[in-house]
Parts: C-alpha cells; sequence; structure tokens
C-alpha cells in the first residue's frame, strides 16, 4: 500500500503530469456518467466492455501495487491525486477545486452529475458527507490547524439538487489539539446541508510538532 | 432529470438488465481504478484516452436525459441502479449489496480499493460517511419506519484500511415520523467509524400514509 512519498518532482514535470492525468481522468469520468445513463442496445453494450476491458488490461500492464498514496517533492508541489474527493487521477472524485485561505476557511464551486446520485434527482446524502468532510479537512489545514476527523455531524436541511452547487467550511475556535469547524453545502437558493466537525491532532503529530515547531506535518494536504 | 419512475418490468427483463448491466459496470470499475494505479507511458495513456472518448461517444448516442432515478415495476422489481452506494449501473458505487432484515437492520461486507482513498492506505472519511448513510436509511426502511436523513454524526475511532470490510446499522429506537439508528464501519479488527441518524419521514409521506397506511411510500429503496 503506498504512503505519503516524497520524490524530486520538477515544475516541469508536475506541469506535465498534470496536463496528461487531467485529461485521462476526465476522460474516464464521461465515461462513468455514460455507463450510467447510456440506453445503447445490448450487443453496444457488450462491444464496449470488451473494448473496455483490453484497456484495462493495457493499463495494468504496469501500475502501482496499491494505491496512489499522497506523494510530495522536495521542490513543494503535493500530489494528493488518488483522493475521492480531490483527486486530479481518481475517477470517482467530482473533482473538488478547493481553494484554501490561511485565516482557515475552504471554498469550492462544482457540478454533481448522474453519478453522484441518491434519491431521484438529489445528491445522495453520503455525497453531501463526503464532500464536507475534505472541505473541514482543509479549512483546518489551511489555517495551521490540520487534523483527522474526530467528529462529524450533519444536519440535512432539504434536499440538494443534482447540478450545480457550492461548499464551503471555515474553523470557528480551536482548544488545543482540537479545531471546531463548521461546513455547508448548496445551491444557488442556499444551504442545503451544513455540519460541524471536531478535527484532532493525533498524538505523533503533536510530538513531531513539538520537537520541530517550524513545520507542520503533513497529515493530508 | 429522472425521478421515481413505474414501468411493467418483468423477472426475465430484470434478470436480462442485471447480468448486462452488471458485467458491463464491474469492468468499468475495474478501468477506474487502473486510472489511477497505471504507470503505463504517456503513448499508452493518450492512446487509452482516444480510445474511452470514442466509447463514450458511442453510448451517449441514445441516454438518458438526466440521471437515472429508481424505476419500480408492477411486477414488484425495484431499480435503484444509478444510486451512488448500491448502484448496479453506477461505477462510483463499489457497489455495496446489503442484506436488509425486517426487524430494522442492515448489513454489507465489501472491498475498496484505490479509488476510495483519503490519507495514504486509508478510506477517506467521507467515504465511510458515504456508507454509512446509505447503510442507516435502509436500516429504517427495512423495518418499516422509512425516512430521509435528518441528522447524521459521525465518530471516527481510527483510520479505516483500504480492502476488506463490514458495515452495518440498526433501528434504536422510533418516535412518531422520527426513528434513531445506530451504525458501524469496520475490518476484522473491529469498529472504526460509529453513526447515530435520525431518520425524519416527510410530511407528503406521513399525509399519504395515512390516507392509505396499508401502503409504506417509496423514498429511496
Amino acid at each position: 500500500m503506498s504512503g505519503y512519498l516524497n520524490d524530486d518532482t520538477t515544475a516541469e514535470e508536475f506541469a506535465r503530469q498534470s496536463e496528461l492525468y487531467t485529461g485521462f481522468t476526465t476522460s474516464v469520468r464521461e465515461l462513468v456518467d455514460a455507463t450510467i445513463r447510456t440506453e445503447v442496445d445490448d450487443a453496444e453494450i457488450r462491444r464496449a466492455q470488451a473494448e473496455i476491458d483490453a484497456i484495462t488490461a493495457r493499463l495494468r500492464s504496469k501500475q502501482l501495487e496499491g494505491s496512489y498514496g499522497v506523494r510530495f517533492s522536495s521542490h513543494g508541489f503535493t500530489r494528493p491525486w488518488g483522493n475521492a474527493v480531490m483527486g486530479l487521477r481518481n475517477p470517482i472524485a467530482p473533482p473538488l477545486s478547493i481553494t484554501n485561505f490561511d485565516d482557515g476557511r475552504a471554498e469550492s464551486e462544482f457540478h454533481l452529475g448522474a453519478a453522484y446520485e441518491g434519491p431521484p434527482g438529489l445528491v445522495h446524502g453520503g455525497v453531501s458527507a463526503l464532500l464536507l468532510d475534505q472541505l473541514v479537512g482543509q479549512a483546518a489545514s489551511a489555517g495551521g490547524h490540520p487534523g483527522m476527523t474526530g467528529t462529524l455531524t450533519l444536519k440535512y436541511h432539504r434536499g440538494t439538487p443534482l447540478g450545480d452547487l457550492y461548499g464551503k467550511a471555515w474553523i470557528r475556535e480551536t482548544d488545543g489539539p482540537k479545531t471546531f469547524v463548521a461546513g455547508e453545502l448548496g445551491d444557488a437558493e442556499g444551504p442545503t446541508v451544513t455540519c460541524e466537525a471536531i478535527m484532532i491532532l493525533p498524538r505523533w503529530a503533536r510530538e513531531r510538532i513539538a520537537s520541530s515547531p517550524d513545520r507542520v506535518p503533513r497529515l493530508f494536504e
């Protein structure tokens, strides 16, 4: 299984990989959407399946043993590209492009299509939870208080329609290793889901900070 | 956007579609995994992308206008096949095969691979929330108390490793339109995430039950 990997990826290499994998993964996301919505006949489905199996076999001829993990470069580039919410290489991720603010906020605007459905025409309540968990984590990190989610409480005010949405999270308070973060998800009409999270800095990370206080440990990025 | 659709799908047609789309969607899930993990060279990635774009265009030549929705058949077959957690036609869904018990329980065993990663080697905390939201909803429905999630509170006890996992949920208490459901997710070592949910039966559904008490309204299935 992959972990936190460090390498010497340069700006040029980072840009090359970003362009290559953004294009490729975007195409796979389109296929995911078409897989759910297609109404072509059985023969066409079976033909598509055989072709996809052949492509997958070629891609798997050289692949990571486990998951992608998170890659750090000595030149300052982070690649959390397998992440289920914002991973550039993960077709399951919408992906969320999140803007982090160093006063402890994180914001994103995004579109959710057929793949994120729960009740008909609505975003799956658990998908809202998934996205908010990422946002509260990033808000805490952005404000200099990284932590693992300890508790996450979600309140569902009304259904979230599939389509154009926003999400945001912000630090409300910090108390030693605990950071209290609030968040919300919504559409043009306003919030649909709100949340409160308690992020906790693990003991090993607290000890690392105590020994070198100038360096905030990497939990997620 | 699709809604709750009713049709006359027969047992034979249901079986035929299940077989066709299970195979096809399983292949797309494999491609999703390979997309994250592949290390083949750029030329091979670009070639795969061009082929995938061509397949997607063929699939889109005839497709639903919106999302899949939930389909009911007069013969008793339900197809929640676009669902982000258990949708047979949704490549994003692991998918969870959930066993429902009429005493108000829902259980599932499943495997989560690279596509569900958050911290390196661990399930994204939000993915755990996503799966638990589905499980608490199904436990409530299975026990005859369907509802929309009103509040969901998750406690993260330790990281959930990618791999073989279980999830379960059970009704703890009911109080009029509110159903209190507990749930947990875990691995062979025991629980990693626990939750409490309050499911609420919407007013329109309560009114429908009042007018025809023998028929529990369809919220999700």
